[in-house]
């Protein structure tokens, strides 16, 4: 749960004396992002969201994230739309941290999403990415395959605590994966991290897409991956391939996946569980004894990786 | 800050089914409260508010609660307003816990209350006092004086760790108190936790009161003395006496203080003082360490309890 910054009534008043959204009327800290710190503002003109970036965000990278959102809600991607002060700034400072302004997004994330919703996410996650094929600005994915081993690292020696033998499977295809890892797929903007608490649907629409801060310069497929590995995966950690088909298929009818992609989508949803495996696993094991806040389980993406290490083609994942 | 349960979209749409607040649109976890956990929801009938009662709150209180805030509502206070479904029931279950819907209220509270927001307080709290008086309903109050040595025992062998002699200080305070505190003062439903951050102002206009949940029947003039401590004293511990008499004042142009009242404040104010002296401390010493909630500082409540020792009389405190 987020909220890390208390923010007073005075200085946000103070704040937004310098954009033309109305007089404030309330504001709530929101439990929504775990990187940030999110307010939900009424004004006389509406509804808001109010981030504070927190140090887990560099401030370098700020400006890729709100051009970005920027660029992606011009492009009809419903997405939130920054907001700008009467200098033309999207990006201010309050209570010592760079802060921005997003329009509000109705829509709810689905818990148990069905195949519907998978579909939908296949296709915006399709038109995100041609969205963003004219999008000038890069920014290097932190956590691609190169970002992969200092994480391992951190967290070998203490990995095993979690499941004997995690170390030697981490190890073995981390190594594998930095042999194979494919160069040259089709490249472009990524989400990088688009589960479903940040896919707003409203009933079986989806209503809109939100928190951009892992949004990279990287391979298009690999967000597919990564998709699949957060959408198409029971409680109990079995795949189903009715969720998996329709999601791929749904992608491929905005846009088509080539040939080469399709031959590596196994390796690659293998990285994107190996990703999230190693980031949650240094999240869990740096987690204080009795602290209130939960981190999310590493062995669910342990199971994953298993999965895909047995995967021959993408036949197995619902393709034809 | 707040949030202890997730609540997915498909259960509260079912939950809502019940209700004539039109059809969800989204719902933000709030950092509001810190005993339930909050919601701020939009629906298409506009924005409300729902609480899931967690553990610290009795169910067997919320009927006491709940129709306390509709009592006062209905006898022109700005508060939470609760709703209620088509089978005209305010309180409901959802993820297996009590659960109530309320109205929303627009404004924010005032980290540095001026005299002004003070007066505006003392105002409101007399008004509460007045449209309580007749409340049918009663809750004895299980943070006044009978409560407190349990407390104390709880925290007791450990209290000097915070500050060398604080056990001391309230194992004498509260003998004292238990001996003279009053019983004969007019009684009636009094908030009993009505800091800053429970009252919400628009602009310099109280515009509303929430969170009534350690609402209670007990000495009317002891809710005063609350506010003393908790509007009245600045960022250095010492009490502004020109906020004293703007709050005391104010409440008394609403209801007047008998001469009894006046002149057993300041053993109140040590009363309330020492009360959330305690509740402080026992708070402090439960937090495991590298928690990341950090509990308010018990310290500030004892130098509070020091000043009202060293007081005389109301005057004392602003009023003549």
């Amino acid at each position: 749960m987020a909220v890390y910054t208390d923010v007073a009534a005075e200085d946000l008043s103070a704040f937004l004396a310098a954009y033309e959204i109305g007089e404030l009327l309330s504001y709530k800290g929101i439990a929504e992002g775990v990187e940030n710190s999110n307010f939900l503002m009424h004004t006389s003109r509406g509804y808001f969201i109010l981030t504070l970036y927190e140090k887990r965000v560099a401030a370098g990278d700020l400006p890729f994230f709100i051009g970005l959102m920027e660029h992606l809600a011009k492009n009809g991607l419903t997405c939130p739309q920054p907001v700008k002060n009467r200098a033309g700034e999207a990006l201010g400072k309050l209570a010592g941290r760079p802060a921005a302004i997003v329009t509000f997004l109705d829509g709810m994330w689905i818990r148990k999403p069905s195949a519907q919703h998978g579909a939908a996410l296949g296709e915006a996650l399709a038109r995100l990415h041609l969205a963003g094929a004219d999008f000038p600005m890069r920014r290097p994915n932190a956590l691609s395959v190169e970002g992969w081993r200092p994480l391992f690292e951190a967290a070998q020696g203490r990995a095993d605590r979690l499941q004997p033998g995690l170390c030697d499977t981490i190890a073995t295809e981390l190594a594998h994966l930095e042999q194979h890892w494919p160069r040259d797929l089709p490249q472009g903007v990524i989400h990088a991290d688009l589960f479903p608490d940040n896919v707003f649907f409203l009933g079986d629409r989806l209503s809109g897409l939100i928190d951009f801060y892992f949004a990279c310069t990287d391979t298009l497929a690999y967000d597919v991956a990564i998709c699949l590995n957060a959408w198409c995966f029971e409680p109990d950690h079995s795949y189903n391939v009715t969720k998996g088909r329709a999601l791929l298929q749904a992608y491929g009818r905005a846009r088509e996946l080539s040939s080469a992609e399709r031959a590596v989508l196994p390796l690659l949803a293998r990285g994107a569980a190996l990703r999230f495996l190693l980031t949650r696993l240094v999240d869990w094991l740096d987690v204080p004894p009795g602290a209130l806040v939960k981190p999310k389980d590493p062995i669910e993406y342990f199971r994953k990786l298993r999965f895909h290490q047995a995967v021959g083609t993408v036949r197995d994942y619902g393709l034809d």
